[in-house]
């Protein structure tokens, strides 16, 4: 992680300031507030849209679908292997949007700042959002920072809120989900969740597992050109991990869902961390993988193509959507076993995102 | 406040639940999230776009332009003379569609909720957002919920995004504010700070002052339909006051703004705790009044028209911008005397909003 804060450092150094420390006065509305503003966040965000400072963004939509989705991000602690709650605030919004078969296009930003934040904290979130967001490919055209006293907050919590265009093919709901379909995961599963863990834990591996953030939206909108309305229903499984989701798909599909443990990617050292910290890969948190419940007769083709595209390397097809057991998720386990995979039960990992 | 609260706590009680506060597991994305969720959010804020539960909301925007915003609320305490976080969070974000010459169509809403938050807080708010969402004619479409440790937030902190159609008339932007424009005040001012400070000074008053929060976009819309193009320049003076808007105007347009001081509308009440707290009312928040910057030939008839129309009553042209004095506001005081109405600097009342 240093190293990539470094690289963005150098290509966007902070400001001389006046000060060093985020206070109450910065969320004013007044004249600290406008120093921070121009001393930075304009600059390094900036964008035709959001260089008109007003309340809020105006611009015209192609016409057609919108998606719009919301979230908030309180990652413990805040910079972590492979990323910090910046890259993760964009990359969170813009995978919600295209879970949608959207791709996103503009982002809103919403700051809830600590007192006593370090400015250079401050900053290096700053230019890893705006990396995240060119990367994606998305404008931040709307924002709002708030202050709050010392031990009211956390250092800082984001949110992103973020509108896209639907994909003209795209068609993907619940009630698309049919027996048959095959579940398709695009990557190893629980990084996320153990790259936080391992650092609240101060647990060290032979080599730094890091968090898996990344933005799917230009590897699912390549898939939805090419395999449209024959993708039923997209989802990333953050909290509460790939057995939250099914069970959802399972609950709201009333349909049954089987998986094979032995189809399901994880990387070994984070396999080997969960036995340690006695957790279940399938409940741990996701940032940069999906699920894609496809018809079963595009299944070998969609793998093959997700598996060509960027961060799709590792896709597997784990399971299957059926008739049988509507509502429940069963598991076809490595030594030959069937265990029911229940919805997570209270909070293994709080403030994984 | 309470009557209000009980008003709506009849018209929606509670459903029973077997759990008073929120815990860290109502943030996990599992079993207790989803039982938080259907115990009452999704029925509470029902619509068929909500109803879809997925990561985002898909929707057809009509032809045109449209106007994107956002704002986290911190305000301190959540519960205040006149309202409470929840009605602030939808009206504020109403209110700045509508600085756009925009109509809110929907809202997004993200919950950051301290562990510990009881469930009948949480209830309150959630019926207020109802009503508040309701009066405005918006739709809260897609959310989120995170949940925080004991210590680490502040009962509660909410972020509302929201995107409405601009009114096909409307050119609002700070290019088109020029000398000899009128600008006008929509309401009493200072109101809304001197509530929420009221409270945390322990003052009390013959009458209770509440909180001015409110839904400006049926009043705005409504002048549009009237002025339209006429209408330079619309803003709502919340954090910062009067003062810190009018200084963003002079600086942004590189123009002179004059105002008069005995032409600001102030509830005495409010003036009289201004007084005793060492406040200029100029730097109080508001969250019910907005500033319209309009050409000179129809300030007498917007005006005319603003006090017919839901919080308009009150309603006062109490400035002119001049190319005089460019990038500085003037007072022309009570008695005579003209003074430099500065910025903002530092922070008055922290978490006002």
């Amino acid at each position: 992680m240093s190293e990539k804060i470094n690289i963005l450092r150098a290509s966007c150094p902070m400001p001389t300031l006046d000060f060093d420390v985020i206070t109450l006065g910065h969320g004013s509305g007044g004249l600290l507030m406008n120093k921070l503003l121009d001393s930075g966040v304009f600059d390094v965000l900036k964008n035709d849209l959001l260089d008109e400072r007003h309340d809020g963004a105006i611009f015209e939509m192609p016409a057609g679908k919108m998606a719009f989705s919301t979230d908030s991000y309180v990652v413990s602690p805040v910079f972590f292997p492979g990323g910090n709650i910046g890259e993760l605030a964009v990359n969170g919004t813009v995978n919600d949007l295209a879970m949608c078969g959207a791709a996103a296009k503009y982002l809103s930003l919403g700051f809830i700042l600590e007192e006593g934040l370090t400015m250079q904290a401050f900053w290096d979130i700053l230019i890893s959002i705006k990396h995240a967001a060119e990367k994606a490919g998305v404008k931040i055209v709307t924002g709002d920072t708030k202050v709050v006293e010392r031990g009211k907050g956390d250092q800082i919590f984001i949110n992103t809120s973020g509108i896209g265009s639907v994909h003209p093919r795209a068609d993907i709901a619940m009630r698309r989900v049919k027996p048959g379909d095959k579940i398709i995961v695009s990557g190893n599963i629980a990084t996320h969740g153990i790259a936080i863990m391992s650092v609240r834990e101060g647990l060290e591996f032979e080599t730094t597992i890091e968090s898996d953030t990344c933005n799917l939206n230009h590897t699912v909108l390549a898939l939805l050109d090419e395999f449209g309305e024959q993708v039923h229903l997209l989802r990333d499984p953050t909290r509460g991990g790939v057995a939250s989701v099914l069970n959802e798909v399972a609950r709201d599909a009333k349909l049954g869902v089987e998986i094979h443990q032995k189809a399901i990617p994880v990387i070994e050292e984070v396999y080997g961390a969960c036995e340690l910290l006695g957790l279940d890969p399938l409940y741990v948190a996701n940032e940069g993988v999906f699920l894609a419940i496809v018809e079963a007769a595009i299944a070998d083709d969609f793998l093959k193509k997700l598996k060509t595209l960027e961060y799709g390397e590792a896709a597997a097809i784990i399971g299957e959507v059926v008739e049988a057991h509507p509502r429940q998720v069963i598991m076809h386990s490595h030594i030959g076993g069937r265990r029911v995979v229940n919805m997570l039960v209270g909070e293994q990992l709080p403030r994984i995102c």
